[in-house]
């Protein structure tokens, strides 16, 4: 394990409007803000989603494009710096009406119905992530 | 997106005890400390359970009733003013021991088993639900 | 409902590595750094799991082993004490590649592949687990 410990900085609770792709929106409201280092919460729904799973052995992501409406039960991720940008890794929960929930890493395609979330951003020395060979991922150099 | 930054106010962790609904629990709470703002987090188990799923062409909630124990893994959400009273937000992810997960908007009847719960407010302008005529749903004017 | 107001203390943010058990590297980093009561969350994948669905029947915990990788679509939980010594409570939700969520309460056995993970401590009067007739878990006494 590896951790710094961080401060509370700014703090931000809004939504997303309908039509907007969650990680484009997410990002460009980071980039514009210049939170290099936060957390995100959201719940919501989707029009259509697309997310992925990581296959460890491949060391390539899986995407699967789900091509109808769902909830957003839960929406959890992170701000930090990538290739010297502010970067959004998000993960997400869906459920739908038949009574079955699925989810993963968010793509850019997952267009909002309606989405609140909130931002806190944390203040400390900046989190890069950077090439992990044993993971194929980029992680966090701390 | 549209947005306001906040700044933290109080905090509380507790726990709701079993046999109590969460939506009814929650709310009286943030509504007896007069919280207008603020954001939920929580796991624990459920007796039974009913939640919702947003039917985005009809414009109408489709509830789902849950007879059976679950666990929650995840509950997320806000408390904000509609109609001039304190209002709470709440997603659900559960899951049984089927290795099935499922989920949606919290409604009246989710019984609690236990649950551990964190809220933490926030202080800015009131954020105030108005109907959404594209959505049909009550969205934060801001 | 039960609970007490509490204030915000040290915060962190870090990852945990390939081959780590989550159970015991988050109980073992709030041993270290005596965080005696805080909240965590966490977003990543595992390269196998194993949960537990508490039957609130019978009282104890039905565990489910996952020999397969999966993503965290949320990891969730809090620190506080039992029997004199820090303990963390973590729920978890998993998805895999055909669209399927399952989750429940984190046992020892769920070994990380990537995990990025935020903690946030409390700063309040103890929060102290204790065996509770109604339910057989052991539950805050507040």
């Amino acid at each position: 394990m590896k951790s710094r410990d961080v401060l509370s900085g700014r703090q931000w609770l809004g939504r997303l409007e309908k039509g907007e792709d969650i990680l484009e929106a997410v990002t460009e409201f980071a980039r514009r803000n210049q939170i290099r280092l936060g957390i995100i919460q959201g719940i919501g729904a989707l029009q259509k989603a697309k997310f992925s799973i990581y296959d460890q052995v491949k060391k390539q992501y899986h995407e699967i494009v789900l091509d109808e409406e769902a909830e957003v039960t839960s929406l959890s991720g992170n701000i930090s710096m990538k290739d010297g940008a502010v970067f959004c890794h998000l993960h997400i929960t869906l459920a739908n009406g038949e009574k079955k929930a699925m989810g993963g890493h968010v793509c850019p395609g997952c267009i909002v119905f309606a989405l609140e979330f909130e931002i806190r951003e944390m203040i400390g020395e900046d989190f890069h992530r950077m090439p992990d060979e044993g993971t194929g991922l980029s992680l966090w150099e701390i």
